[in-house]
């Protein structure tokens, strides 16, 4: 397939500290590559792929004002990568909005990935924008808080299981890998900890400014360096280590997350995950398989103590069987082949339908024509 | 012709106080319908017009943060605006960056007005869509700051000349209506008249905040309520009434304005005006026949002081002749023609080309099969 994938432009593929999307835009990508597809990747001009690569921007632009949304990087990047679209047979939006309008106006397949949620700013969007493409979900979760969108599809984000080490061997501690904030429930892994008496390694960034309260108030007074140890921000390497000989990754995340690639990463690992049913929660962690689910406080202390329940070898295999990149791969491709076909039996409907309006004063029917008239 | 007019979504059409773009395309509309035009007008529900009307919002919607520009509106309206274009003969976009991506997408005609200034901001999107629509520039002077792009027209704004009533019996005092701010060189005037020795009336607002402090630093001070006198913020009937005796009308505007409608309101009251050279004010004052257009302070004072040289019927005749909305609509209506027959022959070329390309074994060249290929 002639494959088009457009990544957001404030941000390297893949890239170089944080950016979710841009992590599943460069595996899809390069994965796609491998199997033979010919793909083209609109990103920035220092993205890092072997497709075949067009840019508007050599880096990604500066956020001039933080605070101020600037559209016209965005109208660039993109609007440019749409005006290309003769040349593939399907088009993957990976930068929302302005994407989706303009996949409307083409009449090339275009698949629109929401990796985001559903807020009072888009939902009168999409409300509007129901039927303009094709869209995937990352989570069935993600869905409920929005409009009933033209779904086709729901490609669960993935990780490169491989570069991950498992291991049946843990330690003496459990982990809370996060950014340090009440979002992610920080202070309640300390609370869950201490009340079930096992060790916590708490690990994450504490952003300056708005975060730096919560963790001076409800952070630092629980910490005794034995029992309850933060050890500040760590590399992609340390956090696997950690990871690798946890016995449990304690995830109190207080908000519906549309999609938890954390939770997977511990599970490639061969470590459960603890967690309330926020959000993706529950489509990620196999309850009493590969961690516990679980609603209040008291049983998540309860789900502490019962870890050794769970076979670190199940969260291994959910992890590469679920959320793998050649399962996340395998699907798009599914889904490509899906969009394509009915985006030309609608184009064929709309055709034939043309033909029968044109020539009324024959009367014949479309029944007669043997025509297929798809709504 | 089957036209559609894209109006910002952000105010009514026509706007209920300010908005010099939706009066604009309030009269456009109007007139090209009174011409027998089929028009389409693109604008929130509650706007006045005899066009049929498109909305996707009842009324304007609330600017939530100020400070925070929201895409989101715009992407609606414009977006679905340029969903409906199969049925026009020509697209006039007035709303700016989202419609002029969008219409580079599009096979229709679109016609884009530069209702704004270029701005290091929208700078680089010019450069990227230079030639992505066929533009129309308000002002010679406004396109010098900006790409060189596919300009087809400059049609300059108007207003209906016939509702201000000309006088050539003028009272004993000058005029500054605007915005009471250091932009439109409030201060200036006042020292102009002062050392001219002849009676001023300021009308307008001091918006409250920014300009506040320089009104009363460098306003309130020199206000005497005989020769310098401020009325406050005025009614459209009470400014064309100011006009229609004023002697002349003070205008030290200090920036490049794209188009600055007050002055032909002036002139077509059969008031001179007097204004340093920024923007379009050359290309709107004939100097020395419909006032004067000085360069400093003491020509400014000498201008005043000869006055008298101006025929107010000049002034009159030259906000009829180049600024209202017959001549404006005159225009545009060529601009359409022009548009749709430049568009027909390019995508005339552009299957001749191809004609050619799919037959190369004939050697027939475009030649000898008497094709008129356009580059």
């Amino acid at each position: 397939m002639r494959i088009a994938q457009i990544a957001p432009v404030w941000e390297r593929v893949p890239p170089r500290k944080y950016g979710g999307i841009e992590v599943v835009v460069f595996h899809l990508t390069e994965e796609l590559i491998r199997r033979g597809h010919d793909v083209t990747l609109f990103a920035t001009g220092d993205s890092i792929t072997k497709a075949r690569l067009i840019s508007n921007y050599d880096t990604s632009p500066e956020r001039i004002h933080l605070a101020q949304y600037n559209p016209m990087p965005d109208l660039i990047h993109i609007g440019k990568a749409f005006k290309h679209t003769e040349q593939f047979d399907i088009i993957h939006n990976h930068t929302g909005w302005i994407g989706t309008v303009l996949g409307s106006l083409i009449d090339k397949p275009v698949l629109d990935t929401l990796h985001w949620r559903f807020s009072e700013e888009n939902i009168p969007f999409y409300e509007v924008y129901k039927d303009a493409v094709f869209y995937n979900s990352i989570s069935f979760k993600q869905r409920e808080s929005g409009p009933d969108l033209n779904y086709v599809g729901n490609v669960y984000n993935a990780i490169d299981t491989d570069s991950y080490q498992f291991s049946k061997d843990k330690g003496d501690y459990f982990i809370h890998i996060s950014r340090i904030c009440s979002d992610k429930g920080t202070d309640i892994a300390i609370d869950v900890a201490r009340k079930a008496g096992v060790k916590l390694i708490l690990a994450g960034k504490v952003d300056p400014g708005k975060d730096t309260l919560y963790y001076k108030e409800k952070i630092a007074p629980k910490l005794d360096g034995r029992q309850i140890i933060y050890i500040g921000e760590i590399t992609e390497e340390e956090k696997r280590a950690l990871f690798r000989e946890a016995r449990g990754f304690i995830f109190p995340l207080q908000w519906a997350e549309p999609f938890g690639l954390v939770m997977v990463e511990a599970m490639a690992c061969g470590t459960p995950v603890i967690a309330f049913p926020f959000g993706s929660v529950p489509e990620i962690v196999d309850n009493g398989k590969t961690g516990f689910v679980v609603n209040n406080f008291e049983q998540m202390v309860e789900a502490v103590n019962n870890i050794e329940c769970i076979d670190p070898f199940d969260c291994w295999k959910r992890a590469v069987e679920k959320f793998s990149i050649n399962k996340m791969v395998d699907e798009y491709e599914t889904l490509y082949e899906k969009i394509i076909k009915l985006k030309a039996d609608k184009q064929m409907a709309k055709i034939e339908v043309h033909k029968v309006q044109v020539i009324p004063s024959l009367r014949i029917s479309p029944a007669s024509l043997n025509l297929s008239i798809k709504p």
